[in-house]
């Protein structure tokens, strides 16, 4: 075990901007706010799976809409409790602790608040070692852990929760549902024992968002080149450098979803990068072939100061660099790729590991 | 207590329909339904609310959606009794009976269905006197009992629970997950005590419609004028005769809005009535004036048969007796008013109780 305080809040926010490949909500509202949860409650306990007993129970905590929303509308924090509590009651057990649904973004820190506001720990795992757009495309849906039941709070006070068939259909209720809550809700969902995260996480994905923050501050104080100290910190390649030319979105079903375009410079001078997002970076095109897609992340850094660009960030003339690295193992199977592969995204494309189309 | 039979469902179905004021969903389907349950598991316990404790706990269930659905999807069942089960299971109590939420169209005969499948006893009241088309337009809303926990079950397997600040934010996220249910879900809700419903429901509406039935039956054998028949059984008044010129009908998020456009007949000649629905019918103008609004009932019944023909039954031709009829008290309060009074439907009207316009 071990604790999360502020400095680690920042290193964890700062890393898991980078695994949101641009989605997942940007981190910085959730950091204020587990940043206060922090200094009044005390700094949250974090464990590893093997730390627990297998029989404790798990209830992760997240935010689920528009990253575009959150930015405009703050949670007020008892949304959470009441969501995570619900649960809770709904089946009748103790819960042992919180963790986090998706490493990436404002859900890798969203957690960190809710611990500290219910003094319970943390477990130092989640369920995609990234951000993605919808609620059944964790690993916990490949092993047949259900996302149900689902508490869904907002911050007027109401509850919903949801006993479905599949995390399809959750997705499709609970979409609906933060929709009419204003485009936000905060939700406590797949509650499962530790020893089924032991199969069924991505493990020590808190600690990983850590080590990438950490690896950037210190390159900054360090002086180093800041877009290669990320891209080395997570194992990355370049696909590109360019100038953003043109960003198209549009809010659909409460989705941020849309495309930027770049034109090349430097080596990349001459070519052209379309890049498509749904809350996340989906997949990249140059000069309309695909280089790179889900479930392999895509990081959009700016050039000067190495820091990872949002989806809704992106903006006419901003120079980056366009980097790419491994998803988790587990997104890699059969029942993984069909879950979160480019053709669940609409790409007709095999997925290719970025490794094999950039390594050595 | 006395109990409701094959016969008695066909008298409650058929005043029912009355009752429905051309919405609640065509209560030939329900019956069906109703009629197969109890040839299985025996006739309904019915009892007034003088014979219960005033502890008891009672649960009403309904199915909520467009009733142009019903038609085409008949419930399998299975998801009635999910709904009334889980709101027993979360409040964590004994359920002692079900009850309409309405006594008019479907939802007066759905309970009868589940009570028998699920071998308890009935209730003789409801939250409406009628049908209306809105969640929370129950004489509940107005002595503060709340629409939730509600739970919503589709015939896939998916519950939906709820727990809201208010019975208009049930009704916002219900109707929501209702679309994504395929425009229909069968829902339980507004569980309230023997003692709060002697104060908020209103009494003996089941028996009304029975004994609506049994008029109108008795009148078809004896070949008496089935329209002044069915007139007479709910004290109504003629509001006009004519001809439907025309139909006009949208479906609106989940819901099955319209108009009705009819011509003159007899003492009615050279004039026009419009008549406007949402599910129920609200509101008939006369050559543009406004003859009778909700809260009171508008019935259009078929000239030949006396048959009352619902929102969804109208047709180009059809020669019609339009009557209308008074509604309970309980709706004719300021409290009552403001929640299914005309303005809330959109008519900048006051409301004119209906024996005022017409009566002596």
């Amino acid at each position: 075990m071990r604790v999360i305080d502020e400095a680690a809040l920042e290193d964890i926010a700062l890393g898991a901007a980078v695994l949101g490949t641009g989605g997942g909500g940007d981190p910085y509202i959730g950091k204020l706010m587990a940043r206060e949860s922090i200094r009044r409650y005390g700094p949250v306990d974090l464990y590893t799976l093997d730390e627990l007993d297998d029989e404790d129970l798990i209830v992760p905590t997240a935010m689920m809409g528009a990253p575009t929303v959150m930015v405009e509308k703050m949670p007020n924090g008892d949304d959470i409790v009441n969501a995570f509590l619900s649960v809770g009651k709904y089946i009748g057990k103790t819960v042992r602790a919180t963790m986090s649904i998706e490493a990436g973004g404002l859900n890798s820190v969203v957690p960190i608040y809710a611990a500290a506001r219910l003094r319970l720990p943390m477990v130092d795992c989640d369920g995609m070692g990234r951000a993605f757009p919808e609620l059944q495309m964790v690993t916990h849906t490949i092993h047949g852990i259900s996302a149900t039941p689902i508490a869904m709070s907002d911050e007027r006070g109401n509850t919903v929760i949801m006993e479905t068939i599949n995390n399809h259909w959750t997705e499709t209720f609970a979409r609906s549902v933060t929709v009419d809550m204003g485009a936000m809700a905060m939700i406590a969902l797949y509650a499962a024992t530790v020893a089924e995260l032991k199969e069924a996480a991505v493990p020590d994905t808190i600690t990983q968002a850590q080590r990438i923050g950490e690896t950037i501050r210190r390159a900054r104080l360090e002086e180093q080149d800041p877009v290669r100290t990320v891209r080395e910190s997570v194992n990355g390649y370049t696909v590109f450098r360019g100038k953003i030319s043109d960003v198209q979105r549009r809010t659909e079903a409460g989705f941020a979803k849309g495309d930027a375009f770049m034109t090349g410079i430097a080596d990349y001078e001459g070519r052209k990068l379309q890049l498509s997002f749904q809350n996340e970076h989906l997949a990249a095109r140059i000069d309309g072939e695909v280089c790179v897609t889900v479930p392999d992340l895509i990081a959009v850094l700016d050039i000067e100061t190495g820091e990872p660009i949002t989806t809704e960030g992106l903006r006419y003339g901003f120079r980056v660099e366009v980097i790419a690295f491994p998803c988790t193992p587990r997104w890699r199977s059969e029942a993984g790729l069909q879950l979160v592969g480019p053709r669940v995204f609409g790409y007709d494309v095999e997925y290719v590991p970025v490794e094999e189309r950039y390594g050595q």
